[in-house]
């Protein structure tokens, strides 16, 4: 395998089946044994690796863009008997510790993206476990907004990690347990214990379930909950679904590159410069243009691009600590967009998933564990939607002037001082996992400093106004610049990527906690901890002695 | 050294000085470079290890207790031109992993204590930065209320740990600079990639301190700032300080015994049985009878005792990693004992001083990585401040009925049914660190649930009740008591410890966050990991490499 692709579509799908019916959609995971991502395992009980959850995910997304009729969404299992045994052990022993932070990371991610759906797109997420469900599995069913269980005295829910594997559940399963289902500590506490899990009216009495039904009675029930949960759920009407194209894309070892998206990797500075452009033609004048458009209006594309970036780099490409942002285009146009979208997000389905497609890229990107530096260069276009990409980055640079170098006949935009704009886009509807805008995160402690930035929308700021009002970090000037950048750029290569992963992740989500920074922030640190030990990964850790009938032999001191 | 003591007293000080001046006191820092408290390393630079903060916490507690007249306490060095450099870099390097976790713990709880005294004590914290303070310097100035810094163009403030040594801030420093001192996140990001610091105007403009203040001014302003804090600080009145007189304590190698509180270490199983003795006496009529106690008076001694156990058997017991609680006695008397402190803990400070303890104590407890099961059998006194430790538990059993084998007439108050009760105690005075009661962490999500534990305030309520409303996790009659109870703890010995500790960090803390949460569950977890990793204490990491003029060699993979 050359690298890792996340582009995927339902005619490709090896594990799951999407099937549509009016209101109800039912996804079925139903996982083929031998179609491992990655060769030397075998996907067993409908247990799942990295390839199992890209397909989900793609999944997921068609959902809200392809089927706007669809208000319900049914996730259960073709296997007789189980639902999901969660992931796949034999994969997590032999992979790397990156490997397996990132895989865990993108499966939070699909998992945040399903009850991102379930709250606001008004597609309402069901987990019809048929069967047992397991470690990742009952995570899965965790995700969704309501749990049934058939009741049939061996089908349960369970949360093995830590009897088996001496590790964690890995995808937020302690966090939902307590924070979102409101099961009683202690009862989690034994119920975390208890590798052979707990089904029936205890399930339902300790709130691990919503319901349980007997076998004989399990499709009728399901559908009517299905049919229930569409019938309530408060998916906004607008136009006919679109269709997610396939995602033009050409790679070279050395840069991925999209429409309006590339990335151009400097393998010696350990450095992708990433450059999204904006738009090339002006916003259509209504709804109407953006339908006609589909997948290629500028805004979804854009979304589409860096999402799939994101994740490519991400896996592909682990040595390259730093991604330097810059943009280019026009920054009217940018907010044009943006004030379309904005216009229609509240009463119109599309305008509101695209939206809400921005936010979770966003996100995506608030999670990565790579440094970012954005450059606020002439010819760029920070505004709006794409200021936000300065605000997730850790350190912004901005020049204040023009390059006295540069022959604008020749570079065109490069003869006017760049400048950032502040528009609706950073005052709300893309809020970071902690709850609140990148805007008040930043000045987090300082309604001043939020006041003034805030005032200051709609206005093109050139650096030193920008750099005043707090919005980008340094402002040199062209005698300067190509020094300070070089030293910001060099000097994160030569740190520890371990203690940069650690620092980025505690500054990015200053200010107050939610369950999605909990389960990122503080469920995944110690998980990546546990997960990195000798207890769980050396040679005689649980991971390795699952299944060989071998007892662990744990260090047994207390840390 | 055989293990290592947390009990001290002025008098045995070497690293620290205590100057009491009326309303101001001033507590200098001047570490003994050969005072160590293991062999290897010279505490140069006023750097510190578990013994300087040992010293540094038990004159915080001193100064609440004994100094009643203190409003305002000066942290300054006794060293020229350095304030602190942090914590030993030696010592790290050379230390166990196990060992650098508890350490930065009791360092954090220490830290938090100042905090708290700042916020609930009227004794107000001022770092007076007489020097560079870097590292664990900073961050201990960070927990103060107020930062000064001297302005002679080379005192600085840094954090110098990504840059020099590959892991982070340990005791909070990431998390006090953006959450409490508001230093926006982008401008933090480069002052912790500086290894040189930050001084002058641009440590203020940055709000990495409030003042800086000349050299030849520096005597005068910070007598004055001392002052003004005295003058504004709203330390409760009473009587005269109590002193905290040697706590009495039997050591063997499977013991620990107080006057109060005993443990008994089962080195096979992996068990310390922790027992609280309730009031061998009634509550003193009125607040003049716990001034003629002092530090005998048992919520005192008891809170004292606990906190030193806690301490002792964390540090010197590591493989010990299930800890059974255990009350004995009369309910109704800790319960009188509760009423007394709470009816005047907001008009009287040493009752103020003696709930505040408790909480402390508790959240010690809370984030303590051991397994902890309470056990509730007849003749125990699990109410009020005691029941606390029954709710701080992972998991609870409480006898129904009494063990038919036993006889009354020779193991007294062993004929009647164990009862738990709440009491004000539980109901709001004895925070958790997520700013929640234990109960409310409990009950999280579920009002109704909580509202009836609150009404059955002051009933005695035996083990169907307390079960019923939620209050114990099991209640297993006589012929399922022993093989439940030894089930749960044995169990717990088989798990991985790693693992455990994870659930545990993760459970105890359900639902909001605040900075001490952040600091204990998100940036330690963190910190745990990247001080665990190759790039950091491997043989070529920046731990092992800080000194010898090497640089590290970094496994560059982000993860």
């Amino acid at each position: 395998m050359s690298h890792v692709e996340f582009r995927t579509s339902p005619a490709q799908y090896r594990h799951w089946r999407l099937d549509v019916d009016g209101p109800v959609a039912t996804l079925v995971m139903d996982v083929d044994e031998q179609g491992g991502l990655v060769p030397g395992y075998e996907l067993k009980l409908n247990s799942y690796d990295l390839g199992v959850d890209i397909e989900l995910y793609d999944a997921v997304q068609r959902l809200r863009f392809e089927h706007p009729e669809v208000k319900a969404v049914v996730l259960t299992s073709g296997k007789e008997k189980i639902f999901c045994a969660g992931a796949n052990i034999r994969m997590l022993a032999a992979s790397e510790h990156a490997w397996k932070v990132n895989f865990c990371k993108f499966t939070n991610e699909t998992r945040n993206g399903i009850e991102d759906a379930s709250e606001n797109s008004g597609q309402t997420y069901l987990a019809a476990l048929n069967g047992t469900a397991s470690g990742g599995g009952y995570e899965l069913a965790l995700a969704c907004d309501k749990i049934l269980l058939v009741d049939d005295r061996s089908s349960v829910v369970s949360l093995p990690e830590l009897p088996l594997l001496g590790v964690l559940p890995g995808t937020g399963g302690l966090t939902r347990v307590t924070d979102k289902r409101h099961v009683r500590r202690d009862l989690a506490d034994y119920f975390a214990t208890k590798s052979e899990g707990i089904g029936g009216k205890k399930a339902v009495a300790w709130k691990l379930v919503d319901e349980v039904v007997p076998r004989v009675r399990w499709p009728e029930v399901i559908a009517e909950r299905g049919r229930g949960c569409a019938g309530s759920a408060r998916r906004l009407p607008g136009g006919p679904g679109i269709e997610l194209t396939e995602l033009g894309k050409a790679r070279t070892a050395d840069s991925v590159a999209y429409r309006h998206v590339t990335a151009v990797i400097d393998r010696d500075r350990a450095v992708a410069e990433i450059t999204v452009t904006g738009p090339r033609e002006d916003a259509p004048a209504s709804l109407d243009g953006v339908y006609a458009q589909g997948a290629a209006f500028w805004s979804l594309a854009v979304a589409r691009e860096l999402d799939d970036l994101i994740l490519d780099l991400r896996t592909n490409a682990t040595e390259i600590g730093t991604w330097v942002l810059k943009t280019a285009g026009d920054a009217a146009r940018v907010l044009a967009h943006d004030d379309l979208l904005l216009a229609n997000a509240g009463s119109d389905w599309l305008a509101n998933e695209i939206v809400l497609y921005w936010k979770r890229t966003l996100k995506r990107l608030d999670v990565t564990s790579r440094s970012l530096i954005a450059l606020a260069e002439p010819g760029s276009c920070f505004a709006g939607s794409l200021l936000e990409l300065a605000l997730a980055a850790d350190r912004s640079y901005m020049l204040f002037g023009v390059f006295e170098d540069t022959d604008p006949a020749v570079l065109p935009n490069t003869g006017t001082p760049a400048a950032v704009t502040v528009g609706p886009m950073n005052l709300g509807p893309l809020p970071m996992g902690n709850g609140l805008t990148r805007l008040q995160t930043r000045f987090l402690g300082d309604p001043g400093a939020l006041a003034a930035a805030e005032k200051a929308a709609g206005e093109p700021l050139e650096a030193e106004d920008a750099e005043a009002l707090g919005l980008v970090t340094f402002a040199p000037d062209d005698i300067d610049w190509a020094e300070e950048v070089r030293i910001a750029v060099e000097e994160r290569a030569s740190f520890s990527p371990d203690a940069l992963t650690g620092l980025e992740a505690n500054y990015r989500f200053a200010g107050p906690e939610t369950m999605e920074t909990k389960i990122f922030g503080r469920l995944t640190a110690w998980q990546n901890w546990i997960f990195y030990r000798p207890n769980a990964s050396g040679p005689d850790g649980a991971l390795r002695a699952y299944g060989t009938g071998k007892r662990a032999d744990f260090d047994r001191k207390r840390v």
